[in-house]
């Protein structure tokens, strides 16, 4: 039992290297996206008008690839903002942060899913099953951090609720949203989107700003 | 409305992290120009004779690739040269280089539809916007980064300018460019190389340096 | 001779770099793993139950994958602990993590192969032949940092003992669970991804925390 | 001319980005090169013996991928070296260094025109003006960092004729192995990876060690 402790107190304990590989797996996550918009087949197109039209039927795929990137905007901020309240990490807060990075890479396919498949319920349902599993992976991360005494001083109790009060509140939007498909599946999108857009652009009016 | 700020407070203070994203999706991007480069078929080829007509029909292609590379190039330096410029970041600029990634991670799409469509004037003025928009979010961040006191001492009122103006003058030229597919797509594609290498070099001759 | 000398001992000397490129080629390696889940094809789905059954169909995929992630986390949790305990490095270590890099490349071949061929004895041979060649490089690494006094004054020959009874034991057990597919491949992978998240989750009971 | 003048000064300033970006398109390049070993087709199929052949029939792609890994490496090793020789950067390194980066993101395709046309010369010749490209990017990226003074105190003037040296040697010994391909193109391709391998070993024994 000795050599294996020892084993484990000496690995996973560089924070800049688990910084470096999340930001590879969102940027890759991020920028294999645009793989979904095909460039539409040049035999079919003869003239100017016909390129619109084209081009035009591959908006609605715009949709589902900005509410990714929106999605994965704000779980790298929110991994990001972590990692700056943490002085050390450990082999445990590594592989909890490579079973975050495993549900990003999901990303592009529950996208991919979603974009085919708009109009279908269990489409968006696999959608926010992902987003659940960010939010999951992330609050994990975060009591696991606390738990062992990961993070650094300026980690008050308050700022550490905060930071879970954000999560739990996001995620009950998003599982509101998710609900919302009972109705349509685009009621479901249209309602996620204004809460990502929420998130990002956090407004100055009540009561969005405490969300 | 306390706790919100608290966490918008806490999110996106890492200049570092916000870099290695960026350099993440710019290698990404680059690097994804590549694959619109297909090998010709090898049923289709029988000998020496047949593979260098097949090369050569490939040539075009490499046009908007490389187009695309000193774009990505300009964008690259240009935006690596803000962060130089910042002391500190915060969620709203980090955001906003979020939405500047975004519009990098178009690029390859923009890009494999000119190179399919290079006659085409939607094409172009796709291409073009995709550009526009690159340089409004890098524009964007600088005006918040100044207005938000981000910048570094050495950011005088001139500098600022200077940064300023060499977005204005890029996008005036890149718009200007566009346009000429008034007449041509080919003569506007020429411009805009024309531009770019003139940012690339920086020649030492009147007026060109100027801008 | 002098200059040969001179030059190699310029070369590849930059720790932080090595870090860079192995975590760029590990988070790319790792979100390849997602073009393999392919989205069903939209004309053949016609209503929810079908696309139901269509992404159940897919779930065995996710076996290969899921086995993977754990693999390449595995051995970037070992290749990181290892660079945390050198001191310096040089263009030998440095071509040793190259070689080392290349095999993590194969791994998404490794891993297509096994998800479209679950059952096949080769199959199963070649994914194991993969993690052997993770584990010889990565030891490889290791032996030739001790050997050139690479290594920080905090590793002690029972550390460095460590290190070297982790990989011995882990190709050990993946070695074995790769011999069970002389009775089953389906033997071999649970056998497999069971040790995997025993190292993943280093649990407290006797004997496997030993391993 | 101030304003441009002063824009130039400010631009492209971070050797730490310099490195973040090239090691970024050089991991993507290493890894992308595993998508041309494609899987054989589960149709055709149909046991032990006849996935045995099919992988027995992928091995030739195996020869340019790994030739295409090590002339990455040693590409890499190389462009590290010389920025760990560097004191400062500036906006024209930059730019030499995106123009390397471009040629670095070539190789992908050259690497599959010489897997499918592996007996064709202008296939061959191809790839050699890849590697042509990328010795003269980093030959100028040299040339101009001595010139404008980047370079740090350690760099003697014997120093800086051993990277040359280096650049020089390697290239001519690169035009040779492809020149041999007036023979056949087999006979290139040892050639060179003999001359890879020796790089990468830097075996004592003489002449090769000069190299």
């Amino acid at each position: 039992m000795q050599s294996s402790t020892t084993y484990n107190v000496l690995a996973g304990r560089d924070l800049g290297r688990l910084a470096a590989l999340s930001d590879g797996v969102f940027a890759f996550a991020m920028t294999l996206l645009v793989l979904d918009l095909r460039v539409p087949a040049v035999a079919a197109i003869k003239d100017e008008h016909q390129l619109a039209t084209a081009l035009l039927a591959l908006a609605p795929r715009l949709v589902p690839y900005v509410m990714t990137f929106l999605t994965l905007g704000i779980f790298w901020v929110g991994h990001q903002t972590q990692l700056t309240l943490l002085d050390r990490t450990d082999r445990n807060l590594a592989w909890l942060t490579i079973a975050f990075l495993f549900t990003v890479t999901l990303m592009p396919f529950s996208t991919s899913l979603l974009a085919e498949f708009l109009a279908f319920r269990l489409a968006l349902i696999t959608y926010w099953l992902n987003i659940l599993l960010l939010g999951v992976t992330l609050g994990a991360m975060w009591a696991y951090a606390r738990r062992s005494s990961l993070t650094s001083a300026e980690v008050t109790y308050e700022v550490s609720a905060t930071v879970v009060r954000r999560i739990v509140v996001a995620q009950s939007l998003y599982a509101f949203g998710a609900a919302l498909c009972a109705f349509n599946t685009y009621v479901s999108i249209v309602f996620i989107v204004v809460v990502q857009l929420n998130y990002v652009l956090a407004p100055r009016i009540w009561p969005l700003d405490r969300l």
